[in-house]
């Protein structure tokens, strides 16, 4: 009997096992069918372990070998070596184990301005007919890649071409007080041609200003005042011997006031876009203009007759710089002599691509980050944009390599643009705008631009929306600077430039985007779009240089940046590693990284700023600015509400859409302060923050 | 033992059992947590069965009641009586029982015009100094509320005060080809006063037009041809014997060719909003203009001197339509008559309401369905706009109540608007998108528009954006019309107004919004949003009335609605079906009902009619339409594409930003067709569809 029962029981017992089995498994649970897949997917926030590792991965040595392969020939926009460059970045990003989802390029027909190689733009100090002395046509030789037949003789781009003739005079920076003090110290400028250094007025300006003045033609130079600290001798002073520019190095540049394609405003620069035509292009120089060495430049102004210049136009020459008789002094071997502009600038419609990379989001592929710098330089290009490319190929191997081995894959998409044409106004990105100015505006997120990546080694530099101060913030305080395990960027930052928050107290001092230096331009100021410019840059106290001193010359080499700029490559690393970080929260947390408070205390800084310096004088008109306060104020209580909601959510165990009405409207905040009252001619700067 | 077996067996069972319950309710599935109660709620689509309810419970009735209330009282904007529908809206929005989630008022502080009370418009026939005629200034009164002393006296709004004596001439409807052909016939307009007819012109464009040709006043009146069918006795012919307009009935009108407040284009007309000069004003009649009834109008034209008007110029009066000598003929009793228009229009800043109201969404809050009609009136306004709003209450009160009892939410947010200022040129709706223009840019799904919602009891009329055609074809198939259980309105559509669709044979002519007619101008045409105006209208083959003939006049009345318009009121019940039901599916469906193959067949039909008007002609001048003929074939390469991805999409078992990145997509093609280059002055009609 007890064998009976106890077989009992165990029947009792295995049947209440296969009870209990098929009720948990075989019956479908009522309100509990298995969580699917997706509600786990959509509730992963950003990794991070993932940004630690990515950190650690990042190579100063693969940086290296990058800037080596970008920088080995001129690369300027459509020319041989920027099509290599364009086969190199498809290569990478097209690359089985390290490259992205998908890469191409993308062609725009684009309006471009070069030298004639066959008549090269000629400077000459004439006495009548005679040449006295020439302005030398290219920069001095230090290396053979110096001489490389594929440097571009030094030019403005878009300066007319044209020949003028005529007295010199010293215009200090050739803005529009310069001109008129000049002016009226010397009574008539009629016929002159204007000497005036770089900084203080956009290149353009020096020569749009210069006109109305009567002015036939300007020479452009950098003093090493400005730019070298002073120093000026290449035999032990400026490079090959330092970071200095040598006397013959010559800054290039795009001389239009205009950023994107000139012919096609507003429109891609597809070969069947509607152009205007070449004579209804604004924002160029009238007259010729053409760009010299401080060498040059300093047998020019030390040999001027008249007045003596204002003490602030005084440069670093070993001369007191005189305004010009106008022309050279009667004591001078340039005595009665003119100077002499032949420019043979040639316009010419070429085909610039952008090479365009893609890492598609698992949740959210219809939202964009765009992380881009320019490719194309004006001559080797190693710091500009080389270094800034360097560090972008740097990133996207590391994560290539994790979308390839299926380790991981951003939430939102990651656009990588390789833009060209930038170095003549920012082409390239401009045109892209154009071309996907809906898709762009209406899924967005934020486009990150590292040009220079390195300007110098000392601190990080960054500018922005104020929306996106607090995840530049973050990425920084998690990044160490080079050669410290204890140093965050953060703080290095901080100790070379901060401010004093209201809200946070001492702070590092990130900059806003204002003008349109870099390609952020289309994206913040045309389509407002927040917008980042990512670097490292100079110790203040070390150097009052206004760039690095090579930018734009043909000194800007590989061998430059590796023993002057950075060498061992850690600053790029650190760039890298910073900017990079930035990416993946933007590409990967639950809710953007985007701090609308801050938004708000910017405005408030405005604000207080705009009152102090015109309430008074407002009242005194009648006009009262409590409507601009009451905006700002509303704005402020507006921003707190989407805070509380933000900290109040529970976005994880929430229908992702609870979390995508948030971002999007972090996302859109920046496009509400595009201004719908602009006109067309300055949609370009719509953006009114 | 049979007994113990029993029993054991019986006590395996529950044991058995036991384990079933334990392992089906007592154990926690691995991987199997419960289903989050939101996971059913994003995938919960749009319910038939709650449509079929809405349908049912439109009540003709309560639209009769919501009529009556409305139209108690002239309710011209800004006057008494439009507060007064301030309240109603506002009460019935806010009840406990049916009203919505919130519902409040936003006023805007408006430029308008005015006749003055105490000087009235007035248009005299003179010889010399003497009064031979005067025409009158108020309409006839056939009951009390015609008398009413709020009844605003017939004017143009915004025509200018002013003094104008001369010799009268006809100008037909006061085109630019009219006056070319009556200055031709004439030889000299100098210093005359023109009457035309309503038709063919904008309002202002009838006295913009007369200017330049030295034209000096301007008078307009609606002939009994283009209005009447032709008849014109108040003895039995015209109201209140039929619904045709009596002969002293006036159209009143905003005589301006813009929309939104005229001193603050494009920004909110708050309080401090910046204000241009009145004089800066532009799209008005530069002289004075007055509209008068054709009975007066008749006594005039008839008596005119000069050659005999074309034959396309005359209309229903018992005589030949002359052009003027200018004046009246030698043997008129006006011989020697001047005609004298002595105007006292003034301009004022009104504060005028907007009456908001909301359900909110329950998945995606931040999804705006907008459903309007403005709320003022030029006097009673029974049909225009009283007809709409009393439609707009009812589906208002069926909406309200499912959400208070429980039993509803929609999925998106519905926002209602009852607009002030419509008839002064759209301005409620206007200041409201240039307020709002951010957030209705970034999330309104559609703006649906139900103005008049019945001209006339034969068909329903809709005219859209081509990407809402399939959803108000769906809603019109599912409804149908008044006395029948069996005919669709689709299909009495169809019967009424067909065409030939490529795709789809024939289907009821769906119009585009073209014009700015109505509320859905700003929506549209400012910011591209997909829009839809909505109405019952006419059987074509038994009126020519280019309108209901008793438009912007005293007629236009309960009565004349009850007895002429809708008597049961069974229309406005269908198109309350019809309109309701477009909205349910825009606010409760996983995906819009959007389909952009419909888009792309109406480029397809434009560009063949382009192709058909200009190829040939653009070809000899060296023009290619390729580009435009690759841009429709990718266009529809695209929506093919598209619609692909969504009839192969599983949304409701997926993430709902699945769903959610189609519906971006389609919410936001008609916002592509923004032009971006559109200079501010036309950024009212931006959109270029």
């Amino acid at each position: 009997m007890l064998k009976k029962l106890l077989l009992f029981a165990l029947a009792g017992a295995a049947l209440f096992t296969v009870g209990i089995l098929i009720g948990h498994f075989g019956i479908k649970k009522k309100n509990s069918s298995p969580l699917p897949e997706w509600v786990q997917e959509v509730a992963q926030d950003v990794d991070e372990n993932l940004i630690e590792k990515f950190i650690a991965q990042v190579d100063n040595v693969q940086i290296e070998e990058n800037l080596k392969v970008l920088t080995q020939v001129p690369h300027m926009a459509t020319t041989a070596g920027d099509e290599a460059t364009v086969e190199y970045m498809l290569k990478r990003w097209q690359d089985r184990d390290t490259g992205l989802d998908a890469a191409w390029r993308e062609d725009y027909r684009v309006y471009l301005s070069f030298p004639d190689k066959d008549k090269p733009n000629n400077v000459t100090v004439v006495r009548g007919s005679d040449v006295v002395s020439f302005i030398r046509e290219k920069e001095k030789t230090y290396s053979t890649e110096h001489d490389d037949s594929d440097v571009v003789q030094p030019y403005a781009a878009y300066g007319p071409a044209g020949h003028a003739k005529g007295k010199l005079v010293y215009a200090n920076q050739g803005k529009v007080s310069d001109y008129e003090h000049l002016n009226g110290t010397l009574g008539n400028l009629t016929g002159t041609i204007a000497i005036v250094r770089y900084g203080g007025a956009g290149r353009a300006d020096k020569g749009i200003n210069a006109a109305p003045f009567g002015v036939i033609g300007v020479l452009v130079y950098t003093d090493p005042y400005d730019i070298n600290d002073g120093k000026m001798s290449d035999e032990n002073e400026t490079y090959p011997h330092s970071w200095y520019l040598p006397p013959s190095g010559v800054e290039r540049g795009s001389y239009s006031t205009s950023f994107g394609d000139q012919l096609t405003p507003y429109l891609a620069a597809k070969s069947d876009t509607y152009r205007i035509d070449e004579k209804d292009i604004t924002g160029v120089s009238p007259i010729p203009i053409q760009p010299i060495g401080f060498e040059d430049a300093q047998m020019l102004i030390c040999e001027l007759d008249g007045p003596e210049a204002p003490e602030t136009w005084q440069g670093s020459f070993p001369c007191k710089y005189n305004l010009g008789g106008p022309g050279f002094k009667n004591t001078s071997h340039f005595k009665d002599c003119d100077v002499q502009l032949d420019i043979y600038n040639k316009a010419e419609l070429k085909d610039s691509a952008n090479v365009m990379g893609v890492i598609w989001g698992s949740v959210e592929p219809d939202r964009y980050v765009i992380y881009g710098n320019h490719r194309d330089s004006w001559v080797h290009g190693a710091v500009d944009p080389s270094s800034g490319t360097a560090v972008m190929l740097e990133i996207t191997r590391i994560l290539g390599q994790m979308v390839k081995t299926g380790t991981w894959r951003p939430r939102r998409t990651l656009i990588f643009g390789s833009w060209g044409a930038e170095e003549f106004g920012l082409i390239g990105s401009a045109e892209y705008a154009e071309e996907y100015i809906s898709k762009l505006s209406q899924r967005t997120v934020a486009y990150i631009n590292v040009d220079i990546s390195v300007f110098a080694n000392a601190t990080l530099r960054a500018s922005a929306s104020p929306i996106a101060q607090d995840v530049i913030f973050t990425a920084s305080k998690q990044v160490k600077i080079p050669g410290s395990d204890t140093v965050s960027v953060y703080n290095n930052w901080m100790q070379h430039s901060n401010r004093t928050s209201p809200t946070y107290g001492v702070i590092p001092n990130m900059g806003y985007l204002t003008g349109a230096g870099s390609d952020y331009a289309a994206f913040m100021h045309y389509l407002g779009i927040s917008s980042m410019d990512i670097a490292y840059t100079y110790d203040r106290s070390k150097t009052r240089a206004r760039i690095y001193p090579t930018y734009h010359t043909a000194y800007d080499t590989f061998d430059y940046v590796s023993r002057f700029i950075d060498p061992g490559f850690t600053s790029h690393q650190t760039v890298a590693r910073t900017a990079g970080n930035v990416l993946l929260r933007l590409g990967d947390s639950i809710l953007l990284p985007f701090k609308c408070s801050d938004y708000a205390e910017s405005l408030e800084q405005y604000l207080s700023v705009a009152v102090e310096n015109f309430e008074a004088e407002l009242k005194t008109n009648g006009i009262s600015m409590e409507s601009l306060k009451e905006a700002v104020k509303s704005f402020r209580t507006a921003a707190t509400s989407l805070e509380q909601t933000i900290s109040s959510s529970d976005v994880v165990g929430n229908s992702p859409l609870k979390a995508r009405r948030i971002n999007d409207q972090l996302m859109l905040l920046d496009r509400a302060f595009l201004n719908p009252l602009a006109f067309p001619d300055k949609y370009g700067f719509r953006y009114r923050m």
